[in-house]
């Protein structure tokens, strides 16, 4: 069966070269007016001008599919996360806002170990049917893959109950899901003040046996002070590389700890957060093939200073965005929301934002020949927007969350049946 | 008919006395575990713990909404838009973030004045389709109640044509809204040079013309340097008084400029914006009668500082919060982001940005005898949220906005009956 859609009032196929859009290109993303995309068995047959995919011998037949004069998109590619967790971590947030610090917090038993602690003591079933839920609000806003982390488990049957969760999601349903091992996040307790030997536990054990079970395309490390240090983090990337798994860096989210540096001297996938970062660090991701991915969700809502995107795009870095979706410092799925933050707090372009989010978030994921743009071959994933210029994905900003709405003893809007 | 509410696994009624919550009172709202609402005819006829509810005799016979533990609210009162327009203002979204100034982008066409011109060319049906669909995002977002002020007409036949707009929706539709007459938000081309002259017209023309036909019930001034001055909106809100129309100010925004006293002074309802007050203002305000309405929508869409929200509450005032929805500042429908960013960048606990949204947002209205708040007598109007705490609420942000949502080949979302 073969799928024609027609009256696209504007079409971004972000259709390019087999690299990241890097500086300058970023922007050089014209919309196409009127245009039409052919889709066969799953893949993109044809995108672009009405006229050109029209002529196109198999495009007669097609059922037709009409985007209402809309916007149409590649899907989202979501390129950081970590959406398998037990709860949401509402009393941090509150204490936070009490002004509380984030060691207090963690000294009474908050923090990123009480989220640790809760995967622990979870079903993998459980696991599985919250992911499965989160799953699909993704979907809902607009993202088709998603890089999902472990790295709650911090020992090696919880962070393979949370990598077999993803395989479970990702495999059954609609949101392909891409598995990054993070067992290097934290120390866990019972390793505490013995960081090296848990260092040599992720090294020999765990890279090992999730490589072996093929549950992960990547391995990442939270190189950070009073986390792991550069050195750690070369460790971990080596021992992902002999397993067969590719480098994935947090760098310099709260400090300036080298971590980018060593991202693209040990040739990662990407270096990620990088509010620190100083001018050589941006200018050696300017010449490396490691994706520069900002996470100004988790700023936004822990209000610290945003990294200076425009910098990363002016001095020729590839810029991905991600949500960095996680209970503890980014409560949000919605790559649009992302995008709105980027061009109001960092002054990406709309257009920018929109590469960011789609071609450069698949070269963060290794997926860049075949996911992040309408061309012929690639993966039909795509999004009509409720739009009718593209300016306007990031330009309205906020949700819907209501369940169902009652006015005046009415109900005026539901997502359930409810008959009054 | 009676319908009552059961299984509410989270009650927050925010009733109280026959004032806004202020200072410290508005953290003092606790939810109720396993509540329940009975509602006839439109009304609240009980709301509160379960037992006592189901004590009421009205309860018997009643048909039941579960609620399935989930939270239920009064739904927001959103006490500050400026909803009715012709189009978004993209040009000057993508111009600001390229660091065009306010100045440069008004002289290219865009700005306020640009938004005028669409308006005043704009038929009132058209005015009212736009304002219907964006009626709809509205509720879908937990709105019940929100006042829409015209202001984009500035001229007595388009501003009489938006309030027509306005009422034509409000009475039509499942969202209440209530008018607000904003001639005063800037001097029109017609008028430049001739400010005095203006506001004459203004007191003269305008106020007493939609005052007769019943068509608003505040007016509102722009007290800002290089708008209206003090003074102006001294002469627009006794204008208003003599007609029958109780006061709001747009107070403080840019600068320090008087409005906020002048607002108390004249016992405006609302005094709003408020990012440039000093002490005395809020000394000021805590001392009255009047709603501190902040609206940080806007600041985070413009990326200007936020008002002191903590000083507001720790010195005494009441404070509402609003979208202060418009084409040209805030293209934000959804008061749940707006909590989000009260939360996240003005420390405001959760429990007091919902009381800002529910109570303090109807006596922004002059409607806190009949509206936000679950207590016999008053509207029933609620929302049962995707949450089984109410702190979800303004943690998680994001949005939907995706039409259909294409994963390989397969539709995997649609707000439509899409066919493959």
């Amino acid at each position: 069966m073969r799928h024609l859609i027609v009256n696209i009032g504007q079409l971004l196929t972000m259709a390019g070269g087999d690299r990241p859009r890097r500086g300058k290109e970023m922007g050089a993303v014209h919309p196409i007016l009127d245009g039409a995309v052919l889709v066969e068995d799953g893949k993109i047959a044809a995108a672009g001008f009405k006229d050109l995919v029209l002529n196109d011998g198999r495009a007669r037949g097609s059922r037709i599919i009409d985007a209402g004069g809309r916007v149409v998109l590649p899907g989202f590619v979501d390129s950081h996360s970590h959406p398998v967790f037990a709860a949401p971590r509402l009393d941090d947030f509150e204490s936070r806002i009490r002004g509380k610090t984030y060691e207090e917090i963690a000294a009474r038993g908050g923090g990123i170990l009480s989220t640790v602690d809760k995967v622990r003591g979870a079903t993998q079933s459980a696991l599985t049917a919250g992911l499965q839920a989160r799953a699909a609000r993704f979907i809902e806003a607009g993202t088709t893959t998603l890089e999902a982390k472990s790295g709650y488990g911090l020992d090696l049957d919880t962070e393979l109950k949370m990598l077999r969760a993803i395989e479970t999601v990702g495999s059954g349903g609609p949101l392909e899901l891409v598995g990054t091992l993070l067992a290097a996040h934290a120390v866990p307790p019972e390793f505490e003040g013995k960081k090296d030997e848990y260092v040599r536990a992720v090294c020999s054990e765990i890279i090992p046996r999730v490589a072996g079970e093929g549950l992960a395309k990547f391995v990442d490390v939270f190189c950070e002070n009073g986390y792991f240090s550069v050195e750690d983090a070369r460790q971990v990337l080596a021992a992902g590389a002999k397993a067969g798994l590719r480098g994935k860096v947090h760098a310099e989210q709260l400090s300036l700890s080298g971590g980018t540096q060593a991202a693209v001297g040990l040739n990662a996938v990407s270096a990620d957060h990088l509010e620190r970062c100083a001018e050589p660090d941006i200018l050696a991701l300017a010449a490396s093939g490691t994706v520069a991915t900002l996470l100004p969700g988790s700023d936004y809502f822990l209000s610290k200073p945003y990294p200076d995107a425009r910098k990363f795009i002016d001095l020729g870095a590839a810029v991905a965005l991600a949500t960095d979706f996680n209970p503890g410092s980014c409560p949000c799925w919605d790559m649009r929301m992302i995008l709105s933050i980027a061009c109001t707090q960092m002054r990406m372009t709309p257009v920018e934002t929109l590469v960011a989010a789609t071609i450069n978030g698949a070269h963060a994921l290794g997926l860049g020949a075949t996911h992040g743009s309408l061309q012929a071959g690639k993966a039909a994933d795509l999004v009509c927007w409720e739009a009718v210029d593209y300016r306007e994905i990031p330009y309205f900003f906020g949700a819907s969350g209501a369940a169902w709405v009652m006015k005046a003893g009415n109900i005026v809007h539901s997502k359930e049946d409810i008959r009054l």
